[in-house]
């Protein structure tokens, strides 16, 4: 892949292909979809712009839930909407709760990640199926499935599965498993007049040409992808048992971060967040109750997690 | 700029920095500015259909030259602008006019390319800072100076001029004559509450990390940079040469095209850029009368050029 944006370089005159076409082909390909299901975009924060720029207008009500992706909420604010959010249920995203804020405010937009940032919980495939088939036809749909590559196969309802309702949108994203987070590289995936409606207010020559062509030469290797995936895996496995060695409780994880309760408030995690920072090691933490009784540890390398392992102990105490 | 590039490719799994500190310290050094006076985006026109964002909604009033740079109007009807479009005077955008238009109409923003796509033609620094002052404060300036390399030092306001006037946003880019149109790297100068602005509604992990690095290293090849506006030069009067001897009236550009009068209506100059396309020789064309009498022809290498030279006289008599 880096030799393909090394090869690549010398084109960077040039202005990119503003139809995307070799990528959507080649994920088209890789999903079992039409390219006419597909829209790249400015990573799926872009995505996530313009998806609520297409129906979220001042005093539209969206749901979400309470603590999940801030980029989000940052969107609908800027358009006006009006934010409707559900609390968390047992570290997960409220698959109910959400559909009843929806039902009773008459919402334009949901917001649902699978797997959840930031707990790194899942819900499975039939929950989430059994979620689109009752939500209104007035209610669009952002599935947030940026981690899915890190999460396991039941999560994931087939592609094909939604493509004829106008009302989902899956989001998905070369920035985890992928490992290409400086590209800014993400997709969209939906019903095909729905996906079209992008055209109309996308930056049409946004895309850089080096991200299309390493996008496009990740996804060709799926052999090093599941060698990620099996990398993050152990290294979700090695920082879980670090926490539980140090008297803290790793949360179950489908993506490449484990949230870790620290079994004390909000205060508390981020003065471990903020000792560990003043040690080197860069962690986050959820923004609000009750989820910010945890932290927020990314995998990484051996020696990233090494120096994590090292460090805990230390300013765990230093907080005793 | 490609070394940077090759050598910069490992780091693309890491997000790049979303306040693009380092290239926006560069480009004020560069123009003698603050960093506070900077936005990075991805090309002008993402940054344009974010200035359009910030003052644009249903109705909003906004002035422009009938036949000026299409994706601007996109941006404006994307936002549900109402669109006052002004004749070119003598194949510029008229200043005098443009101005009448927007006290007539009360109008919120105004936009103005100096040099013009798709004519080439520019103005003075001294007629440009007149429209600023008369100006009502109450008007956004999009002042967009996309091809200002290629362009004399006399067509450019110094970079400090207009800094305290929160309503003139100037727009510069990477795609031209820096050559790095596939990186999508442009960026918008203006007084710092309106760069803030900007801030509130960008999507902050936009830019690729390479593109940053590329833009970055273009910046400080100014040596390179004087050498293609040089070639530019050259590859325009070459250009001009074979329109004149062809029958055909080259107008001054202050640009990387030209756009070269071919004496009749529209449909002649469009069977032109199609006769040229067949054999080869991707040109284009003004969109409305009375510019469309032109064909709009860019430099590029010598072989480019030589195979326009080529089969210009085989288009034109297939024609007659």
């Amino acid at each position: 892949m880096l030799a393909a944006i090394r090869e690549a370089a010398g084109d960077i005159w040039k202005y990119s292909d503003s139809e995307h076409l070799s990528l959507r082909k080649a994920l088209a390909d890789h999903h079992g979809c039409g390219i006419e299901n597909l829209m790249i975009g400015e990573g799926v924060d872009g995505l996530l712009g313009m998806a609520v720029r297409l129906v979220v207008s001042p005093g539209t009500k969206v749901v979400t839930s309470l603590g999940a992706y801030p980029t989000f909420n940052y969107h609908v604010d800027g358009f006006g909407g009006v934010r409707i959010s559900v609390p968390y249920s047992h570290d997960r995203e409220d698959l109910e709760a959400l559909l009843a804020a929806v039902q009773e405010h008459d919402a334009t937009m949901v917001y649902f990640a699978n797997p959840d940032n930031p707990m790194g919980s899942f819900w499975h495939e039939d929950d989430v199926a059994r979620f689109v088939d009752a939500l209104p036809e007035t209610c669009m749909m952002v599935l947030d499935e940026a981690y899915c590559e890190c999460g396991p196969a039941e999560a994931f309802p087939a592609i094909d599965r939604f493509l004829d309702r106008p009302n989902i949108l899956r989001f998905r994203t070369f920035s985890k498993a992928y490992g290409l987070a400086g590209v800014r590289a993400g997709y969209v995936i939906g019903e095909a007049q729905t996906i079209a409606a992008f055209n109309k207010i996308r930056n049409h020559f946004g895309m850089p040409h080096l991200s299309l062509v390493a996008a496009e030469a990740a996804l060709a290797d799926q052999a090093y992808l599941q060698s990620v995936i099996g990398r993050i895996r152990d290294a979700r496995d090695e920082i879980a048992r670090i926490a539980r060695k140090n008297g803290l409780s790793p949360l179950p994880s489908a993506t490449n971060f484990v949230a870790i309760d620290c079994g004390r408030d909000g205060a508390y995690s981020r003065a471990i967040v903020e000792g560990l920072g003043a040690r080197g090691v860069f962690i986050r933490m959820p923004g609000v109750a009750p989820l910010d009784r945890c932290i927020r540890v990314s995998t990484g390398l051996s020696e990233d997690i090494e120096l994590f392992a090292r460090e805990l102990p230390t300013v765990l105490q230093a907080l005793d």
